[in-house]
């Protein structure tokens, strides 16, 4: 691994440059979520061609399907999807606590029913490093334990401190190379280019403790005991105010080592993304631009991009208690609204994307109340342009 | 309207080319369907990179959403799809006894309920011809009187007599203009190629009579008193044994002017065109490249098609009854069965699409078993491409 990290005077905001096996991730990033192996309605040379330079897939939903012994055999996910970039996987420890039934946590892992076939499944830190290995994952997550948003202190402690001890067990197993048992591939990945530089992949704690600063404190220093490549965020944006977002997210930040990738794991709306590089997150997915596309709601620059000064001191309130505010600098199109029908316009007049330069609003919205697939392809591109488009910005704001 | 038809020693087959206002479709063609105005999960960018000529819209379909009033405010299909090549639309008949309920047939029209609000529709021969000049139609198709595969021969008779009346009806509207209707676009079309010839746009009739020689025969010389850019072939590809369909192709094409463009409407399985393709037609549409792609069955060459003599005259017995009997030079695959679960070879290794150069046969099954709609796409850009590549081997065996 080799990190490099720039401090900017722009608050705590970093330009950082990330090496994996599967090449160099330009920081602050964005991370689109190729959920099941695919990000939706996109493939991967699209993904490549919108910009994308890493993607996030999903354990436990990899788990379920193929399964980790399929895995092994197909030779890992980057041959599977033909996808040469970095790969980052969570470690199944949301997902289970947010999609499965019946789950039930002790000291040894959580015992689940598929959310598909409804089969028991028992996921450990162990198997969780196992699986994310078989993966091929560049940038692995520790196994977590996860609080709802709701819970009491006592429960977002017990959740911390089990979360720490899994951290360790997610180490050592790393360590050990359990995660050596991966089969061989079948043929050699064609895919991967052969320059690229060797290194291992790399391993991320996972910062708990909820909106409690005394909880995060404790998290960080354990986990920097264990000592790990990069350091997740967790917990948040999971329906908590946005000012104790924000201050947690500063306070964690300026307690992480600065020579390692901070990422804050599922946040957020565009102008959370720009507080939150402020406070020095460096990595980021969400799946708003994708869902969001898919219902129907798009992402629209309110001037050229170029112009914008994220890092203005008095830029538009981010701390807004009601999400719905938006910055001046965007908005958030309906494209099924009635004002839609007969406009000739682009989504978006300063967006590159294949959908802008070649749709109408008027021919996206048609496609949306006449239930094309294509609808949801042609607004996934845009959205996840504009997510793209924002970091890319953002990092030239930061370079030196 | 300029045609060029050159017949060929291989049986009654022939090598043409058709002008339209949007350039020239080499012929024997295959055209894709774009139901709504778009083909299913592509875009018109992505229908041009496959090497589409042409595309089919329904003006019923149109007809619902966007409008007539719609349609013509916003300036036409071309410039609402951005599709700059030439469009077919069929005339709402077929679509109107298919899909509607409650449909009643009168000398005047068929009044029917909408599929989607059941809302009341009249639709007549005029504003057949109204809505396909609202959509910019480059082939117009005359509105006929569709049997149902299974009718009397009184039936077949009635509906193939009304027809002629329609097709009267249709060209005495054609050519008066009442198509002239049509409102200025707000804006001059930009995606027409400045250079292309303008000429006016081609109306086709459509010959009706079931499996019936004689109602066959009565409909070809009533249409051509009539007078049509061209002639359609309908009511076929409904149900009928393959050996009548082929007999009535055959015996159709001999009977219409060889100077005229023929169209099959509505079929078929590749050995099916290759078999029509023999018989004299020029142009055909189907359903089952990308509705089988849909449900996860796709063409695949058994052979490098470069090498496959279609106009052997002992080729593999294509009139076998049972639809099922396929070809030796071409199999169908069910992508989404166990075997392909560890297959890393394309879909079709003679295939030059996208998704045979990208994807392995392991990972369209995979998408395919998690339900991603990315599935969808990568198996209808291999099979419209196995069918516009069928068509281009095709032309080639019939270059002088």
């Amino acid at each position: 691994m080799s990190t490099y990290f720039q401090e900017d005077q722009k608050e705590a905001s970093r330009r950082g440059r990330l090496e994996t096996d599967h090449g160099v991730i330009q920081t602050p990033c964005f991370i689109p979520i190729a959920t099941k192996g695919a990000v939706k309605t996109m493939s991967s040379g699209d993904m490549k061609k919108l910009g994308a330079q890493i993607l996030l897939s999903n354990t436990y939903h990899l788990l379920l399907r193929p399964g980790l012994e399929s895995m092994r055999e197909l030779g890992g996910l980057h041959r599977f999807m033909n996808w040469d970039g970095p790969i980052l996987t969570d470690s199944g420890g949301y997902q289970v606590f947010s999609l499965s039934k019946m789950n039930k946590t002790t000291e040894e892992g959580v015992t689940f029913q598929s959310h598909i076939d409804g089969a028991r499944v028992h996921l450990t830190p162990e198997l969780s490093m196992q699986m994310q290995t078989a993966i091929g994952s560049d940038i692995v997550l520790q196994f977590d334990d996860v609080a709802a948003g709701d819970s009491s202190r006592e429960r977002y402690k017990e959740a911390m401190e089990r979360s720490l001890r899994w951290a360790k067990r997610c180490k050592d197993s790393f360590q050990r190379g359990d995660v050596s048992t991966l089969s061989p591939g079948r043929r050699t990945v064609a895919v991967v280019p052969s320059d690229t530089i060797k290194t291992s992949p790399l391993l991320f704690g996972i910062v708990q403790g909820g909106v409690h600063e005394d909880l995060r404190e404790r998290s960080v220093n354990g986990l920097m005991e264990i000592g790990f490549d990069g350091y997740a965020i967790g917990g948040l944006s999971v329906g908590e105010p946005r000012e104790d977002m924000f201050r947690i997210t500063k306070q964690t930040c300026a307690l992480l080592p600065a020579d390692c990738p901070r990422y804050f794991m599922g946040g957020g709306m565009p102008e959370e993304i720009v507080e939150n590089v402020k406070s020095g997150v460096d990595m980021f997915d969400c799946v708003l631009p994708t869902r969001n596309a898919r219902h129907g709601t798009l992402f629209v620059w309110n001037q050229d991009p170029s112009t914008i000064d994220f890092f203005q001191p008095k830029a538009d309130p981010p701390l807004a208690e009601n999400n719905s505010l938006s910055p001046t600098w965007y908005k958030q199109l309906r494209i099924t609204n009635e004002a839609s029908q007969f406009d000739e316009s682009p989504i978006d007049p300063f967006c590159d994307c294949e959908t802008c330069l070649t749709t109408s609003r008027a021919y996206l919205r048609h496609l949306f109340s006449v239930q094309e697939i294509l609808a949801l392809r042609l607004a996934t591109i845009h959205n996840l342009r504009f997510y793209l488009q924002l970091m890319e910005e953002l990092r030239m704001r930061l370079n030196k």
